[in-house]
């Protein structure tokens, strides 16, 4: 066991919908201990230019660091369509995004190659999917339909309500009819509407949510880089930008009673220092 | 004329909905310069903490000032909630917020006293415009009724979409049971859903929109000043702390072609100095 193994797996969002990725991790690797940060003083990322967007994300990166983290996932399509690349290159701990995984789940089990991939405005525009899919399979169509409508209908607790249907039926009519049989929730806040979208999609379509596959690459990488904990206590702490009152509230609808304490932190303060 | 009569008025808004207190000022003050910030890399206000909200009207009213403003209007209904009372007591220049001038016109048009004040989150749980229109009227009933999905709808363009109507039905059918008489649109984005709220409120309910308030309280405090200006050409002058290209797109929903050129500006980097 390298001697970093003990040290948390850092994991950051825009806001909440990153817990997704929490979820599964917890699942899948129960000795790991987890440091969370979501952006809450700065949600949304989806509509943003990706030159801020890469600012936001640098400065999580530097806070999760600043907490000592062994990996650092980006646990939200539209940081990592935009500063995957980037961070990458600069960090020295090993990075994973949300995307590689969810294209990769994506072109294995696609039949007919006919994938839909729904998004936010950042992530949709930034075509990382439509790249990562035809990386994989040339011949592949990729059908990008941006949803923005879709993260403040999950803020705001409505995603079981009516107004989530029509907003559904909305953006993916046009999908049902070039006739995918694949599509990829390419948002980590979109396994919260997967009943409404999934309603609307049809049976015959599969829905690829980012945030197991990509547990499962974390879970690669710490054996290939021999990361696993076996030592130390499992410990799972919590940050966000804006009040840690309303991030609690909002995140028992991702993961029930993980989230007990949360800190806030002023983390436009960090690239200054 | 006093001699900081040919400065501009600063204008703020966390993005675009203060355009609509711009269309104001220009057609009641139309030899008035305007400088308008929109903190479009941190929108919307409405979910985030008084906290955050103080920080985030604090560094636009520095930027705002560090171009020679003479006077600040906080054209975000919650900005005004959480910051108004901060930012007039420690600035030089006259502050006028939304809240007081559009609770001054409910109270003048009210029959019945019945009086329904829509906004985000935030303005809601300030408690601000129940606080303004019964310092006016003790005895007003004021129902207020948080509406956190208008301002994504109408920055994402769905304004005259079927979601916006079935929003509007969810949100303000309570209203209308309790027979409201006039309806305070509490947040500068609401003008852009004015025709769906009257379909839903009726014919028989009177809409306040402070944005033409809010001109008029400029208008005075002016003459009341000696600041109107008589001398300089006018100039309008816009920023946002996220991608002048999308703001320039938006902003053509609220004022047409007044936004010719803006330029992005580092808010966050301003309380650093």
């Amino acid at each position: 066991m390298s001697e970093s193994a003990s040290l948390p797996i850092g994991v950051f969002d825009s806001g909440l919908g990153g817990l997704t990725v929490v979820r599964e991790l917890v699942e899948r690797l129960p000795n790991e201990s987890i440091v969370y940060f979501g952006d809450t003083a700065r949600v949304p990322y989806g509509p943003k230019s990706a030159r801020t967007v890469q600012r936001y994300a640098r400065e999580a990166a530097d806070f999760l660091q600043s907490r000592q983290v062994k990996l650092l996932v980006i646990a939200c399509n539209t940081a990592t369509a935009h500063a995957y690349d980037t961070l990458s290159e600069s960090l020295e701990i090993p990075v994973i995004g949300v995307i590689e995984p969810g294209a990769r789940a994506a072109a294995a089990a696609t039949m007919t190659q006919r994938i839909g991939v729904i998004g936010t405005a950042g992530t949709i525009r930034s075509g990382a999917y439509d790249y990562a899919v035809r990386h994989r399979l040339p011949d592949a169509r990729v059908y990008a339909q941006p949803c923005p409508l879709f993260v403040p209908i999950v803020e705001e607790g409505f995603a079981t309500h009516e107004v989530a249907r029509l907003t559904a039926r909305e953006y993916l009519t046009p999908l049902t009819e070039v006739d995918v049989d694949v599509l990829v929730l390419g948002c980590t806040h979109y396994p919260l509407l997967r009943d409404v979208i999934a309603e609307v999609m049809g049976p015959a379509v599969t829905l690829v949510d980012s945030a197991a596959e990509t547990a499962r690459d974390v879970e690669r990488m710490l054996l290939e880089q021999n990361l696993i904990n076996t030592a130390a206590p499992v410990r799972h702490s919590f940050f966000s930008s804006d009040s840690p009152l309303r991030f609690r509230e909002v995140a028992h609808r991702f993961v029930g009673n993980l989230v007990a304490e949360v800190e806030r932190v002023e983390i436009e303060r960090h690239d200054q220092a």
